[in-house]
């Protein structure tokens, strides 16, 4: 059935666009009020024109005590869909209050790469239900799947393919699609995988092609112009890169000696880029892998190592001021704009490293113009240096009166604001040389820089020129 | 033909899946070569390999100089997909480079989904000469896209629709489209649009569930489940987050009437969501719209007004502190010490902010669980600040003897943090309540609340407790 009436209920209001795709707050208060009067009957009224990603939004926005009344009294209608959805937080609580019928039920209806993805983040005892409720050649499936590293195109790829040799017509290819039984087909297909005899995948060629091609057409005249092969141990981030840049709907995967056994498809990679992307924003702030469902105790460790690490950076730049008490103790005033010259150096610092380490996740800054990228950071670092410097300037000469103060802040600021482009550039193409994320560790050592640089310049050409 | 030496060309060492689909620098290099020696042959034979993607990429990456003798030296050559995958910034200049002729060529090969996505970002006097250059269909079509509002569904859609009417059967369809001149269907599609009698639509066939259906199926039999119409005005955002959402391959588009005028493919969402992921980055580093192919002066000018907006906090910070200068002359210490208490509220703050700003973007923080996450924040920033208040009183005992330092310095350290938490959290969603987005605007507010509020409640309560 097609339920067109989704998006109303998600969205009553056709002319508010800012609230488009949202939950419907009336609609989630009309669940919570179904589910507190126990009435199975209007629960499940009201959720069937929820789709199961919504389902997942709903039970993640809702309290843990909301979410298992939910769950037990809309138990026989739980679709595996939902669980592939939901937050891992989440997952696992919601797969331990579900009945193991109703989990089995749900699981056997899943395709093999969602059930994959649903069991490698589970406990082992979980996976094992799971795992028990499929049928034999879905398990075997699964557990091949499970062979491959996490985070590989293996994990990611499903295994139902559909494929056809090389030599073939699009007659041929036609007849034996119709001759083949439904549930050997895959849900959805959009190529057929051209292969020789070896099994090495040759081409694609797209549905939309095969159906308008005639009867007697060679199927290797007909071969899509962009074509890319996906080693089953490639980096599921490079496969959602690959996508996007070449525009592919689908790529065949395939083992070691080149040989096919899988296929990746636009939607699976769509969804990994998302998560990539959401991964370096969090990275970037040092949230590490939160998520909104976390309890308060998960949130606190996963913050906790990056609060660390600042602390030992604070204290390093710190360490830097305590050289310059006497300085302090002469000129309070230092001690009042000190905190402006780090900052500015700080903020200028984080936005070369942002550029720099998206540039490089998005394989646009290479050997081939790094040179070129760094010396562009410390030229606008000088050249935005130079403008606050004057500004500054006649602010410390105003606020303070004293025109060799305002010349120590302007001179610090532009020392920091050049040095903020160079450390903010280099540091992301250091650490990625060593094989450490940039996104993850960036931050810390750029911080460290400005606010070292900062302090030091500032406070060390004050007490060389002021006292 | 099939070019599976691409990948060759692009990482000729499979093995090392850390440089996959990374321009490969000594083809860079052979190439780069080619244009010096001006050798148009070896040029046209070492780029023949290469995808569109990554000529542009290539054309980013090298310098102005360069990259103008070799598109005259590639002229010929020169596809009109480059233009389409080329950055913004690096797209004017190219086009301005390219003979008309050699420009008229490149765009009228192109669908008109992108020939809009390409014109709508340069000065009108070269839009002129691309729309010049077009068949006239091309041309209205291009015309009537440019009518929608930027960032619409109606600018991200094609026009070419694949549509049956809603009672015809799979013989039916199939008979149409083999009926139907080549040029007239869209160059990829993977659905059927089945519309009513006023062009409504009202379902998708996939084209593998036609082709496996029998000749006298009612279309209508074999619709799919999941089905989500937009409308025109629906902003681009919304639509890539539907795709994401509810794993579309492509969605009809309809205007005020409800009518089918177009249709939008899976990966054209995809793009748009690597574009807004990148914005939200961007903007949460205050980098704005910035490309690493910008010159100095336009990065210089994207990142003056971030900076700006940061001086007028720091100093703001800075009178907060001038206000306890008394307090900083007779305890040094002071000022030794209070950077460290505003850096971990600034950076507790920051961890708080981009969950929140991630959470709005993704419609996980809604009406529903807005007071559950504030207070979550708000507890994580409590325990962390209790955590670090401990070690930071050792370290004040420790580093300067003063047990009466500690307890100040770790005082002051517990409410920065939780006050961290309640802005990092409340200022996104305020800001996103009064329609501003909350990626752009809310680092300046929250780092200006951790600075004051971390300078103020140390120096006052070391005023009111030491002095």
């Amino acid at each position: 059935m097609v339920d067109d009436a989704q998006e109303l209920e998600l969205s009553p209001d056709a002319e508010d666009e800012a609230e488009a795709y949202r939950l419907n707050k009336k609609a989630v208060a009309s669940i919570l009020y179904a589910v507190e009067i126990d009435d199975a009957a209007k629960l499940t009224e009201l959720m069937e024109p929820l789709h199961a990603a919504d389902i997942a939004d709903l039970l993640e926005q809702i309290s843990a005590f909301e979410r298992t009344k939910l769950i037990r009294l809309y138990d026989r209608e739980f679709d595996g869909e939902i669980l592939s959805e939901l937050d891992e937080s989440i997952r696992e609580e919601v797969v331990a209050i579900l009945t193991p019928e109703v989990l089995s039920d749900a699981v056997r209806d899943m395709d093999s790469d969602d059930v994959v993805d649903l069991i490698e983040d589970l406990e082992d005892a979980q996976a094992e239900t799971i795992l028990g409720a499929l049928e034999d050649a879905d398990r075997v499936a699964v557990e091949q799947a499970l062979t491959y590293p996490e985070y590989s195109a293996g994990r990611l790829m499903q295994r139902e393919v559909v494929m056809a040799p090389e030599h073939w017509t699009v007659g041929e290819v036609i007849d034996h699609l119709r001759a083949t039984p439904e549930e050997d087909l895959p849900d959805q297909f959009y190529h057929i995988v051209m292969v020789d005899p070896r099994l090495h995948p040759v081409g694609n060629v797209t549905l939309g092609k095969l159906m308008r091609s005639k009867r007697a057409t060679p199927m290797r005249d007909i071969l899509e112009d962009t074509f890319q092969i996906i080693p089953a141990l490639r980096d599921e981030g490079d496969v959602a890169y690959a996508f996007n840049q070449y525009h592919l709907i689908s790529a065949p995967v395939v083992d070691d000696e080149g040989r096919l056994i899988g296929v990746i498809t636009i939607d699976d990679a769509m969804s990994v880029l998302d998560e990539e992307h959401e991964e370096d924003i969090l990275r970037l702030a040092g949230v590490g892998e939160g998520s909104l469902s976390d309890r308060v105790i998960e949130t606190t460790k996963q913050r906790l190592p990056w609060l660390a690490v600042n602390l030992l950076t604070a204290i390093a730049a710190s360490m830097v001021i305590s050289q310059f008490e006497a300085a302090i103790t002469q000129i309070v005033a230092l001690a009042v704009l000190m905190p402006i010259v780090a900052s500015m150096g700080g903020n200028a610092g984080t936005q070369s490293l942002t550029v720099a380490v998206r540039a490089i996740a998005t394989r646009d800054l290479t050997g081939s113009n790094v040179w070129r990228v760094i010396r562009r950071e410390c030229l606008v670092g000088l050249v935005n240096g130079l403008i606050f410097a004057i500004i500054m300037g006649i602010v410390g000469i105003l606020w303070f009166g004293s025109p060799a103060l305002g010349y120590v802040i302007a001179t610090a600021m532009v020392i920091n604001m050049v040095v903020a482009g160079l450390a903010g550039t280099g540091i992301p193409i250091l650490l990625e040389r060593f094989g450490v994320d940039p996104a993850l560790a960036s931050g810390a050592f750029v911080t460290t820089v400005t606010d070292v640089v900062g302090f030091f310049a500032f406070l060390g050409l004050a007490a060389a020129v002021l006292l």
